[in-house]
């Protein structure tokens, strides 16, 4: 078993990276803080559900927890605060007390969605995160939970760190390879922005990662996850530096919400991203081998780098006005400055950015 | 002008009581650290707006800031999620980013309601507590914010600290005279929490209390203010000795859940929780001298101690184990010991509560 600490303080949490670790669950749950007395609210969706909820209910209660359960529809939809209030009913019902702890089992929505509700049922209560996708490496550390606005994505939510990070790799098992990638794109991200050694090592690597050797998934899951907790353990509150993890998240989200969630995958619409950031950055005069190198990256993990032609230029700089990264109407970017360092560049003009939109559609060379 | 400051730290803030206090609300948000660029949203109400919104408007216009609002129906029946996503659509369709600050002008709900929108949009921005009741003098200072669920009060919510409160008491000049002794109640419980000679002064001022006077009531809220302060900096998170806050809150919420919102007011009912804790205190082996204290000190003040009769007790005792003080099906109440002094009892029996509801129902003396 790998693990690592988040340093947030007296608030600071463990992830734990491993083969079966959902077998000693209730353990954990010991090891988290949570009393044995009283109820856990284990949130899962519909495609987890059946496959790891009643092993996982079964050990808890083995354990002498009271188990209750909520299963959410699978999909971005369900990140809306109408299924935040169901399961803050069920939650209610189930009678969990300040005591209690929520449970999130799956993916990032899953994981977002629960953790609001921990954070924010009775003022907040405990709260674990069980990824099981790789893409939730990245949501599950760092505290950022939130629900969707129809206007707008993340726009509803709280910082919050979970007691405990629990990484099943066995649940990996079972993704799709598109899933596989996606999460994969939010792996290499963390080398691009800080470790040029993990983003070369990622491409080496993209046979086993894509193949799921658990092996070597699990040090890239370790690798993700420490590069991401020295960010923010120094910017919880994303005042600052921790701004550097959204690296192709602007155009991502942009191209998410334009396109309609879960058309393209979070972690294709980022790989994209990141693709226009590194064209932003030849624009801004940085080395045209930082485009060549991030597309090579980002393709030998079977990620897309092109933005397909049916998306509308306007349209995706209408949603991007919308994004949270734009401080009182300015455009703010990060920006690589090489493999493995980025930059924030405020005061980005609206028409380049247009002009690197335009570029993502076309085919072959942007020189 | 009395000003108290709260201590959290780097999250420390100033409450300022005075007449006249709105007149100069632009210097206040600056002072509070809010950008005159970023764009500010005044949540009030329908009886509140109407008096004071204009005028604020234009105050906050004048220094420069770009200020929109949302008006809320008066009443408690707005502290739903429903209200809140209107609010949330109301705060991004005017374009609020991260630097952006709400102010909540009004009583205990909407400052409840816009603390909740301020603790959660874009996970958290800048928030000021200006509150034109008695009563709000309680829910403005501590940082505890919600909204209620059909099931339970204040049941999704957050700890979340304004960057001021601002307290004009001009604003109290309309409030109606139920309005203004149901305020009094959490002031007078501050009194009998911590500050016997304090809880004795509001007996001693009831009349000038109850004609608002200013000059007397600023000194009531400053003292009231102070006493709450004293308690929460050493518990944010309601982890403890924060408990003592609750005096009579466990009776009233659910006099008020039973009765429904808004029939008994907030004050009233915890007035009568009070003379119900006092009661519960004798039951305990207290002085049976501090219910008839209680009870004076509480008539004085134009307030009931009397549960009115058509309340039906097992509807009354089934409301309280869904109350949030229930830690693990146990009940907890908090118990006076005297005037100024109060214990946190673990384990008190349900019949002897059913006993206490039973009497407060009785005309005459108790014993």
């Amino acid at each position: 078993m790998r693990s690592i600490k988040v340093d947030f303080g007296d608030r600071s949490y463990p992830i734990h990276i491993g083969s079966g670790l959902l077998q000693n669950i209730g353990e954990r749950c010991v090891e988290a803080g949570f009393p044995v007395r009283s109820s856990l609210l284990v949130v899962s969706d519909t495609e987890v559900a059946p496959r790891y909820l009643p092993a996982l209910e079964a050990a808890l209660q083995q354990k002498g927890y009271t188990v209750y359960s909520h299963v959410i529809p699978a999909g971005e939809a369900s990140k809306s605060l109408t299924v935040y209030e169901e399961v803050m009913t069920t939650a209610i019902q189930a009678g969990l007390d300040r005591h209690s702890a929520v449970l999130a089992l799956g993916g990032g929505v899953v994981g977002d969605l629960a953790g609001f509700v921990a954070a924010s049922y009775m003022r907040g209560i405990g709260f674990m995160q069980i990824p099981t996708t790789i893409l939730a490496h990245d949501s599950s550390v760092g505290g950022k939970v939130a629900v969707n606005h129809p206007l707008a994505k993340n726009m509803i939510g709280a910082f919050y760190q979970p007691s405990m990070v629990l990484y099943d790799l066995n649940t990996l098992l079972t993704l799709p390879p598109r899933q596989v990638s996606s999460g994969l794109a939010e792996v290499v991200k963390h080398g691009l922005i800080l470790d040029k050694e993990f983003a070369y090592w990622c491409r080496e690597h993209a046979a086993e990662l894509l193949g799921l050797n658990l092996e070597v998934l699990g040090y890239a899951l370790e690798r993700g996850c420490s590069i991401k907790a020295d960010v923010i353990r120094n910017d919880e509150r994303e005042q600052g530096v921790r701004a550097i993890l959204n690296l192709g998240h602007t155009i991502g989200h942009a191209i998410e919400a334009v396109g309609g969630y879960g058309v393209l995958l979070h972690g294709e619409a980022i790989s994209i991203g990141m693709a226009g950031s590194a064209l932003l950055a030849a624009k801004l005069g940085r080395d045209k081998s930082i485009y060549e190198e991030t597309v090579s990256m980002l393709s030998a993990l079977s990620l897309p780098v092109r933005l397909p032609a049916h998306y509308d230029e306007d349209e995706l700089m209408e949603a991007m006005m919308h994004d949270k990264k734009f401080k009182e109407g300015k455009m703010t970017f990060i920006v690589p400055d090489a493999i493995g360092s980025v930059s924030i560049v405020n005061d980005v003009q609206a028409s380049l950015v247009r002009e690197v939109i335009a570029q993502l559609k076309k085919e072959g060379s942007p020189w």
